[in-house]
């Protein structure tokens, strides 16, 4: 089973209106609403995939539907973001959420360690709310014997690469702000240098770069993608824990993240993905190429 | 006990921003919430005042805290507004909201029956929620034997009237879109023509107009105020359906709802007021002055 780990996820709200226009009063058209954040998204494409896949993390009164999932109750209710779409594009207010207390963060550790027995791969996605410690994911990662696949940024990734992750996916904006270095080499480098076994950058129409210890892959889509790219980066990292659980070699992973990202791209709606365009594009990709060190 | 009914509640969000900037992504820095709907403020001001109050209508996991309630719940989850305040203002965005089945609102209509029976005032305020019959204000006014109070506009309006309500408080604009004049007595007195009993129009800073049977009175707030406007008009209703329930004269039903509705602009949110500035206001308030015919 792959575990999906969720600390920040949220109500995703979307309005749809004719045009967003501020100081003014709209009556919304549209209204609809999904559980989000990347854990949550990661666990939807694996579950699309027919993969066994849990979601855990903390949520307080989303609606998860039929995705397998155990979450930890939260005293307040998790956060809203509200995505308004109009002609112009989508406006987006991001709540920052309740705080978690350090009771709430025990109790999570303790069940995440009860679940990860039965995993293969964990996956820990996204950014941590308020009252979860920074060095979570190191804690988390430090607990569990399966693979670990970790795709967050900032300090909270910094953090989580010395407790020596199997896979870290940072995209190049999120490689450059950690590491300093612009180019995704040598920023890749740098992480594997401070603890992960290997990452995997997503460098957007460039596709994905991967090092692991001895050598490193590079794999692009086939051509320019237009569509909805949020939720690309979970597809990609679907991808990566569908690979890791099956015992792929890293070009068949490379493969499997770059069709399931492409796809995801054409699917309007993050954490989905377009089932005829991600058997078309694994068909048709060429193997990943090794890319120099 | 004075009974408020809210067939369309709402949970109202607001969310501070520096500058809503359509296109963009804003990290909200203050997430406020609360229950709305017309005739909820209404029963927060008549809490507040420390008068026996009920607030009824459909609601779907709305915050009321220590206000008394006894509303109906529905199936799906109340419809939600979001007030986004910045620098420039506030920008809204009202959701349609659930439609209510026919059972459920026969499921309302025994419910209020039952809970007016005990009831001095009956306050009928705001929108009529999808699925709800147009003439639902009149079905409820019919049904019932104590005073009865409406504030809603456009063809709800229309309807109300029909079923001989005591009092229909409309604001200027609400008069003129349902009876076609442009002069408030005007207007007031076709409301009267065709059912109502008496005619409290709100008229902004020229106050309150009141059309009986066989008087009008007129009562402005003593000079320009600066504040939160919204809410002023359920503030009025309060003090309608509290002189009511004390069997006042009109002049200080008049002078109550007046002092009401000027402290409720000067309260930073709607439903409640400004406790001080109330009881300065009703000692300074001349007496109403007898209106033309």
């Amino acid at each position: 089973m792959i575990l999906t780990v969720t600390l920040n996820a949220a109500l995703d709200i979307t309005y749809t209106v004719p045009s967003l226009v501020p100081g003014t009063t709209h009556r919304v058209q549209e209204v609809s609403e999904r559980a989000g954040g990347k854990g949550i998204n990661v666990a939807r494409v694996l579950h699309q995939l027919s993969l066994p896949v849990l979601a855990t993390g903390f949520a307080g009164g989303l609606p998860l539907g039929d995705l397998p999932h155990s979450f930890v109750p939260l005293s307040a209710s998790s956060r809203r973001t509200v995505t308004v779409v109009d002609d112009g594009g989508a406006t987006l207010l991001n709540e920052p959420g309740p705080a978690v207390s350090s009771a709430e963060w025990q109790r999570f550790v303790d069940h995440f360690r009860l679940l990860a027995r039965e995993a293969t791969v964990v996956v820990l996605s996204g950014s941590l709310p308020p009252g979860v410690p920074v060095d979570a994911y190191t804690q988390l990662v430090s607990t569990v014997d399966c693979l670990t696949v970790v795709d967050t940024s900032g300090v909270a990734l910094s953090h989580a690469v010395s407790a020596r992750p199997d896979v870290v996916k940072p995209n190049a904006d999120e490689l450059r702000e950690v590491t300093g270095h612009r180019s995704p080499q040598a920023g890749a480098a740098a992480l594997m240098h401070d603890g992960a076994r290997a990452v995997v950058a997503s460098l957007g129409p460039e596709g994905l770069l991967a090092m692991t210890g001895t050598e490193s892959w590079q794999l692009a889509p086939p051509g320019a993608l237009a569509g909805n790219p949020t939720g690309a980066g979970d597809a990609c990292v679907a991808g990566i824990a569908a690979g890791l659980h099956a015992g792929a070699t890293w070009p068949a992973i490379l493969r499997e993240a770059v069709a399931l990202s492409a796809a995801a791209v054409l699917h309007p709606v993050a954490g989905g993905y377009d089932p005829d365009a991600y058997e078309q594009l694994r068909a048709k990709l060429p193997d990943a190429r090794k890319a120099l060190r």
